[in-house]
């Protein structure tokens, strides 16, 4: 693991999604792994820490994610954009080769089955809370984060610091068709 | 209604919600009117459009969109920052003039009973698609989008433009404590 990768307690997890970025979801069944891009992550709780996600019947990833109990959420950063949008546009159903076309490396973290995107800003690690209506009615999942890990370069001390961060740390929003916004400027209310 | 604020067709509406932008969620019930922060909102469909919302238990809000069967979901800007926070800190439940102590402004659209707040960017109004487990359970609500509006002045033509619209149209995303991110710059994948 390098260096920079440092665990995140688990009651600041939320803090990882709270802001609303674009998620690549992975995960590994019977030796087979694969990576998403989905943008429809969202906290459920804070402790345990839960979240959502929705995976359609198309993906190949929801398979893996069924079979295996288990996902990892990431954080694609700016410099991953292309990235992003290639995992979001290829399927692994019909191009086998999807990952080694993207170039995406992929790194291992003990205990967790998924594999872990390297050069994003922070996993997390969850276990399938099964529910099956919620999963065939709507494709929505829910999961328990078992562990987080984030780049200290970004994130450290239970929170964002993309205003001094190198540009190219910055989480990216997707709207539709390859359009995102990068996170902005901070702001704090003073009411807080 | 102002002039500035046109309907969203129904296929563009998760548009609205896909960078993942902080909310205020109201309802209206039995002569009540509520409205709270929430950030934990989500698209969850395309066609027909709905979303996920996180409703605590101890949210008078949650009560009213249970009352009622429906809701308002909309979109703060950095103008309305410290009204973010205050609709999110204080409760109707121990302060019943919390709506006229924050200074939020009303509007009214017809056919849709919750109130929705001037000066936000985008409106979804939505009916509740009852899940008596995933509300008890995960304080988890779906909505079914029936009518969404958006001020020209920021969305139109079916997309954001906080890239060219006045800085104080941007969304806002909470992180945690009143320390939010304005969204920032707008960035388009190669291979899109």
């Amino acid at each position: 693991m390098h260096d920079d990768i440092l665990p995140v307690p688990l009651d600041k997890a939320y803090r990882l999604l709270n802001h609303g970025p674009t998620a690549l979801v992975s995960a590994r069944h019977d030796g087979v792994d694969n990576v998403m891009a989905a943008a429809w992550v969202c906290a459920l709780d804070f402790a345990p820490p839960r979240l959502t996600v929705v995976l359609d019947k198309s993906t190949r990833t929801r398979a893996l994610v069924e079979a295996s109990g288990s996902f990892v959420i990431q954080l694609p950063t700016v410099r991953q954009l292309e990235l992003t949008q290639a995992l979001g546009h290829h399927s692994l159903h019909v191009e086998p080769d999807k990952l080694a076309r993207t170039g995406v490396s992929l790194m291992r973290m003990e205990g967790v089955a998924a594999p872990l995107v390297q050069g994003c800003s922070a996993w997390l690690a969850c276990r399938l809370l099964p529910e099956p209506h919620n999963q065939q009615a709507y494709d929505l999942f829910i999961g328990e984060v078992t562990a987080a890990w984030a780049d200290v370069r970004v994130f450290r001390d239970g929170r964002w610091h993309f205003e001094t961060a190198d540009p190219g740390w910055r989480s990216i929003h997707h709207v539709a068709g390859g359009h995102f916004y990068a996170i902005g400027e901070a702001m704090g209310a003073q009411g807080r």
